[in-house]
């Protein structure tokens, strides 16, 4: 399902190494070149070729490029490079860091990769963070949220006002605002630390009965609006793919409609955003994926965060089925909409990863 | 640190094999050749035998000793000739079963082990069980306990009453004993739950900074007597061992105590025991097994259970310590006191495991 195309006859990793370096060298980049090469290698290979431009060169292929390139460019071929976990590992920290808008990234990251990638994503995190993902994600539920938990857990908060969470200052004094962003990042927090450390089986095997249990259970707990329920999160964060897509089918079977409906009372509400992608990642990922990279391309000024990311992370995994997904939706094709929306050597790299046939 | 014995000249594979269907044939069971063999040989050679013997003989070695052993002498067996993940994958999920008595079972094993030892059991889980250690955990916190749980949080439970916990029905009206034991366990599955999913940093660095800060943030929680606090429950679960350790000394130095004797207010709360443990476990495994064996040797009535799995899962990590601490604590060496507590084969494969001379 990868959209990269490598060469009938690929060059030594020598030569390739080789061009590279003549393509940081002289008055100027060859950008060209430069996405000749590594657009048109699979991880494998480009982990080779890092590997030997160390060893040749005496400084890591990532430090030349970061040298030469800048901005969008530069960012899709330093995620484009890295190792598949050790790139996992740098999105979910820089994640950590900013959570208003990038918890999706780490639902992302916990649930459309295996269970062995998110193990080795969490293994990259030690090696390059000197910590682990989970122990930044859980920081993050520290301090003063933790009080304005209690009192969420007491106080009858009216959850409606969730979206405020965007406008918050405009509305309230400042107290009532650091307690509703206060209950909207635990109630994040609490779904994200179990995804992050999870480790999903992964067989195929279904259990009926408990698939029949489990709906009616977060079932009830959506109508009650009780979302950030222990049990709509054990589901979610627990269960194996095959089990969760069983129990959401029951969902569907039983109370007519898909969760994500139930789960979309309020377009505003944040947690019910997460959710959602937590939903579209366990079981659709292309769809999900689909509809990061239309909010991406269709955005005031394209979102090139999301875009990069996703044609980075995906293009050797489902790009294909994303591609599809989104000339269905769209009823354009993917590298139409991108010819159009972006320009230079970024553009050549984006089209070249998702396999546009000029690139 | 390993106890056991294995001989210079280790008879070929094929060898012992041919000799444990020996001990198996014929009228009665030859145990002492059982143990000569399998007490004597490591885990790689072990597991190669395993190997052997289900090809040679069309049957698992488990299976048959199954068949031959019976009692505590068959328990140790067992699990002695497990794979070391997949022992702790059997010991986890019969402790998901029976709650009371053996979360600290779980601790052990998420807290004891490195964290790739504890990745490998969680992966025995998968082929065994064909579902997830977290899974069966976290099951546990559903349903009616849930209900408790926010009720906790609402109304003014008073703490000190849990060591009602192994009382309750002969104090309490009805009612109020299911909250009291609701609250119970979901306090002790709200720590097991990210101590089973960890997958810690294991460097040595350590930021004497957040040492600072955690220490006092455990000291705060501790001197409310909020225990199950998030914070105390996030340091425990998510830090490296290394940090935590730092933690702890910062805490001793700044506080005058060890963090366990302020956490033993009510020798009789399950929680804090629960707690101490982990922090033991954590810190001092070897003292922690010894208590375990001190326990259960000095008990009316030797608790088997609990000595079999101590002396199956440390003989080739750490027994070396937990006998020297044995010896420090109880002015007695424990090959002694095992041989006074227990007889027959099932003594005989305890001395040999734990490299008692003669054995």
């Amino acid at each position: 399902m990868s959209t990269i195309t490598v060469p009938a006859q690929v060059p030594s990793v020598a030569d390739d190494c080789e061009q590279l370096r003549k393509a940081f060298s002289g008055w100027g980049t060859n950008e060209g070149l430069i996405i000749s090469i590594l657009a048109h290698r699979n991880a494998a290979q480009r982990k080779h070729i890092r590997e030997t431009y160390a060893e040749t060169h005496g400084e890591d292929l990532l430090k030349s490029l970061d040298k030469e390139l800048s901005q969008d460019f530069e960012r899709i071929v330093l995620l484009w490079t890295l190792d598949p976990s050790e790139r996992d590992a740098l999105l979910a920290n820089e994640a950590t860091k900013r959570w208003t808008s990038s918890n999706q990234v780490l639902v992302e990251i916990a649930c459309t990769r295996s269970s062995q990638e998110l193990l080795l994503a969490r293994q990259a995190y030690h090696t390059r963070f000197k910590k682990s993902l989970e122990e930044d994600v859980a920081y993050h539920t520290t301090g003063d949220f933790r009080k304005v938990k209690t009192l969420r857990n007491c106080v009858d908060v009216d959850l409606s006002k969730r979206n405020l969470w965007f406008y918050p200052a405009c509305i309230l004094p400042g107290e009532e605002v650091s307690v509703l962003i206060g209950i909207l990042l635990v109630d994040i927090l609490q779904l994200l630390l179990p995804l992050v450390s999870s480790y999903r089986y992964e067989g195929d095997e279904v259990n009926m009965t408990l698939a029949k249990s489990e709906a009616k259970i977060l079932h009830q707990k959506i109508s009650e609006k009780a979302y950030n329920d222990d049990d709509i999160i054990r589901v979610l964060a627990t269960r194996s793919k095959a089990q969760i897509n069983a129990t959401l089918n029951q969902y569907k079977n039983e109370f007519g409609n898909d969760i994500n409906k139930d789960l979309k009372t309020d377009p505003k509400d944040e947690f019910l955003a997460v959710l959602r992608a937590t939903v579209k990642c366990l079981t659709y990922p292309e769809k999900y994926f689909e509809k990061v990279l239309r909010l991406a391309i269709n955005k005031l000024g394209t979102d090139e965060g999301a875009l990069t990311r996703v044609v980075a992370t995906r293009a050797e995994v489902d790009m294909k089925a994303i591609k599809g997904e989104y000339h269905k939706r769209n009823s354009v094709p993917l590298d139409r909409a991108i010819a159009k929306d972006t320009n230079g050597d970024y553009e050549d790299m984006l089209l070249a990863l998702i396999g546009h046939e000029d690139a």
